[in-house]
């Protein structure tokens, strides 16, 4: 491990920033700078002055994503403010890039404030085509959320919560269908280890496909209508989860389940607890970097398909494999909002990558460098955009 | 025109955008995303959690500005907003790059309140090296850049203002040295014809510099102390300007100056007061695009200088003479803030491009595409910080 601590401080120290910003005008002799700066620039300004849509045509709007963050969450390090947590958001616009071919610029808030954090947000949202909020804590990320999409005019999208619900959801339905279940989707039994903005927008979205009862477990045990222990999300959540509010700890609510997604810590799941599910059991155990059970102790104990969050493992749940086709899909419409049945639709596209006769159990999501999955996710999104008429263009 | 115009507005629809955001990293395969990302990232962030100053190690902190408008004096076009502004910034990003190798990203801000304005670009400032704040109108800008300057630890530095007083510096040392008067650079007379945001400037930078008495002229003519006509910043200049506290029109003051300075409008200096200043005046009329008295006039009326701030006349001051070499110069040594000293400088250096024995009257201004230039002012900009210790590295 020390070997690898240094080749990434090595790595890092010579690349000296993951992101550059390059011009895409050539600017060699007086005659360039004369249609590039001033004064040709004022022509495309003036037409903007007329029409702010033509910011999309004459400026970099149209493809460029700001990743945001205000440093509470980064990773598993927790609250590291935020120029620590530069490194990540500079990673991750380089996967926007890479991906995706978006440009992606990473900007840290310093201020721990929600107020704060959307005024700041919303004064320079005009300046992008979509916002991804990134690595900023529950539950001040679902108010901070909800407020930009309220008050800007692009789609904002905090990864940490949809990107894996997004992942999550199509893993499970391809688990599902692998285990010829898929006509009993709606009679599942599905419990969430973690009730923060992973646990919670999993269950949103799984709600919205049409699995069974979500039941979420937060460290007090399964989340219930009316628990002291809930926070106001936790609560809002209780009027589309645990149909039965049923109460108990997760080795109580856990028996008879068909699925256990886990975002929450190392270890929490036993074997005996999966021995007490449903028949082929599906198991999600993503805590990073160690799961909720490992993977041969799930398969030992009779899950019938495993997936974590570790690339070393099967079935891994890498955020790469969603938000880079749904911005690129967001944009290619220049959509102003993105909306759960997008979301939905990401997952059941990204879910369709992988042909029903090829799934297997250690081979429900696809790899993350297949090339097809940017291209479908980006489709199924700009098509339900268009569907919706919350497109541009 | 209507060419010229044909011609930017499709150079900029083919560009889609004048900057573009691109990764440094290579991530080709697993084994390179687990660097540049997840798990191999966390070792940069916790880095510089325990030193933030290593942010200028492991990201891109140390190379990159923030380009910053509110759009409310964008060109000569006024009050266009934040997304009409947007070509302007991105244009200037794409000469940061172009001239100094600067990674520079465009911000617009949308709003017009100085305090929101201030307060977005303080929370975001961790994100960069340096905010250059462009477009912003006068006197907004003042309060803007002061506040911004004691609240962020990176420099800040109103380009509209400080740059076109630093070329302007620059111009008039070598135009004095040309027509053999830099031991009375203290005597001299300078009439500077525009009381805002560059007028000003320009006006502290040359008394910082050592030139004799200023006169801000405005549009009521000669500013003085207590006048009634003056904004709060024209009342602070009386304080170092206008040393007899003279009033009058602009035909008034001008009589027996050395020096015209116009950051004005087209035509306000006639032939007939051109002839009213003192032997072998020196104009620099920088209205654009028509200047206060067009350079053959100047010349005609014995003029022994003439500058303007268009490129299709000699000795033009074009802003891309200084902010380049500028920023280079404090991102080099991770500067913390830009003094007046560097300013002066940096007017010296750009002065100094030009060697003695090749000024002339129609060259006292080094060529934009001039590769010395940005290499001469960023060095005498680093120097300046070191001696002030100004600089962290």
């Amino acid at each position: 491990m020390a070997d690898k601590r240094e080749i990434a401080l090595q790595k890092h120290k010579e690349w000296q920033g993951k992101i550059e910003v390059v011009t895409r005008a050539p600017i060699d002799n007086k005659e360039e700078l004369a249609v590039a700066y001033t004064p040709g620039v004022a022509e495309p300004c003036l037409e903007i002055e007329k029409d702010e849509s033509l910011a999309y045509e004459y400026t970099r709007k149209g493809n460029l994503v700001a990743v945001i963050t205000d440093g509470t969450a980064v990773l598993g390090l927790g609250d590291i403010g935020p120029s620590a947590g530069m490194p990540v958001m500079e990673g991750k616009c380089a996967l926007f890039k890479r991906f995706a071919g978006i440009d992606a610029f990473p900007i840290c808030v310093d201020s721990k404030d929600p107020k704060v954090i959307i005024d700041t947000i919303v004064n320079i949202s005009k300046s992008f085509g979509g916002i991804n909020l990134e690595d900023i804590s529950a539950p001040r990320c679902f108010e901070i959320e909800r407020e930009l999409i309220e008050r800007c005019d692009i789609p904002v999208f905090h990864d940490d919560q949809h990107g894996t619900a997004i992942i999550a959801s199509a893993a499970l339905l391809n688990a599902v269908k692998f285990t010829g279940r898929q006509d009993k989707m709606g009679q599942m039994k599905i419990v969430i280890s973690g009730a923060g903005a992973a646990g919670i927008s999993i269950a949103r979205l799984l709600n919205q496909i049409g699995f069974g009862d979500v039941i979420l477990c937060g460290r007090h045990g399964a989340i219930y209508q009316g628990a002291e222990t809930n926070d106001p999300e936790q609560e809002r959540m209780t009027a589309e989860t645990n149909r039965n509010n049923v109460k108990g700890s997760l080795a109580d609510v856990i028996k008879g389940a068909d699925i256990f997604v886990g975002v929450s810590k190392a270890g929490v799941l036993t074997q005996d607890m999966v021995r007490s599910m449903a028949k082929d059991p599906i198991v999600f155990a993503m805590a990073n970097p160690v799961p909720e059970i490992m993977p041969n102790l799930a398969v030992e104990a009779g899950a019938a398909v495993v997936g974590t969050g570790r690339s070393d493992f099967p079935n891994q749940v890498n955020n790469v494999l969603a938000f880079p086709g749904i911005f690129r899909g967001l944009l290619d419409v220049r959509a102003s909002r993105v909306t759960d049945s997008m979301k939905e639709a990401a997952a059941r596209a990204l879910a369709s990558v992988i042909p029903e006769e090829e799934l297997r159990a250690d081979y429900v999501l696809p790899d993350a460098f297949n090339p097809k999955v940017v291209e479908i996710v980006a489709k199924a999104v700009s098509d339900e955009a268009v569907r919706l008429g919350l497109n541009r263009k």
